[in-house]
């Protein structure tokens, strides 16, 4: 199709394939982060999440369902980008005092990408009349915001437990 | 230097590099962003975001002076994928009615990178107790959050006037 028939349907449906592949990465990124955290409470914190991002994973596909199109993820560039930063801060920083403020950093930086594009798409589905799917990605968009503000609370406590 | 022996120091140090290296990219990006940009508003908020980046990249290279280290960027594959996605929307929507929506995504992408970054580096330098560097990180975490709030009233106007 050409660029300029292109509409915002075309955008809502390219960031949605965007944010499904990305929620599989993380889906596949969580037990790694989970198994390499030091403190009890991150690697509890990252199995929760797993399993919300299971949730989300099945929210998406109603939104594509929604739209009459197949649950199909496109390559993100942006979370491989992301993940991949965190795997090297976890091998360099393995056995280090600081491994779990890496892994922290590098997980709040995943839950802000996911905050960014369900924002994105939320407000393309109200604008295209799509309120069922708004709700849908509004649940999503509450759990990342939620889940990165116990990220930093973790990231709080970590600092208030050393200088203790 | 062994995993074990690496400290909050390093990390931070990482992290600084990391971003200097994503302002510089983001530097270059900009000017395309308003070159490809229809509205004037965006265009402009473009513009300005470039000057403000500049000063950005100033505070950091003090961040740099304060700790005695040589300002240079590290390869951040996690910027880099965020500018590849943003390119694709650029030339994928080129002339379409939805392109502005698009860029204005891509660039909260980018804003929301930096806020999660800078949010980090500022609470470990506050643990570190270098509260220069921390006073700097967070002139650019506050501009960063403003850029982001702009860039979702210009999508609010934007939807606006479209229905007018």
């Amino acid at each position: 199709m050409p660029a300029k028939e292109k509409t915002l349907n075309d955008l809502f449906l390219h960031t949605l394939k965007d944010v499904f592949y990305a929620e599989k990465q993380i889906l596949r990124a969580l037990p790694k982060m989970a198994k390499a955290a030091e403190s009890e409470e991150l690697k509890q914190a990252f199995e929760t999440h797993r399993e919300e991002t299971q949730g989300q994973i099945e929210r998406l596909e109603e939104v594509f369902k929604i739209i009459g199109k197949p649950a199909r993820g496109v390559q993100c560039e942006a979370i491989n980008g992301i993940i991949e930063e965190n795997k090297e801060i976890m091998e360099d920083f393995a056995g280090s005092d600081a491994l779990d403020a890496g892994i922290l950093a590098a997980a709040q930086a995943v839950e802000h990408y996911e905050i960014t594009r369900y924002g994105s798409l939320k407000s393309w589905a109200e604008e295209l009349g799509m309120q069922d799917a708004a709700r849908l990605l509004d649940q999503n968009l509450q759990e990342e915001k939620k889940t990165d503000q116990l990220l930093t609370q973790l990231a709080e406590a970590r600092v208030n437990t050393k200088a203790a």
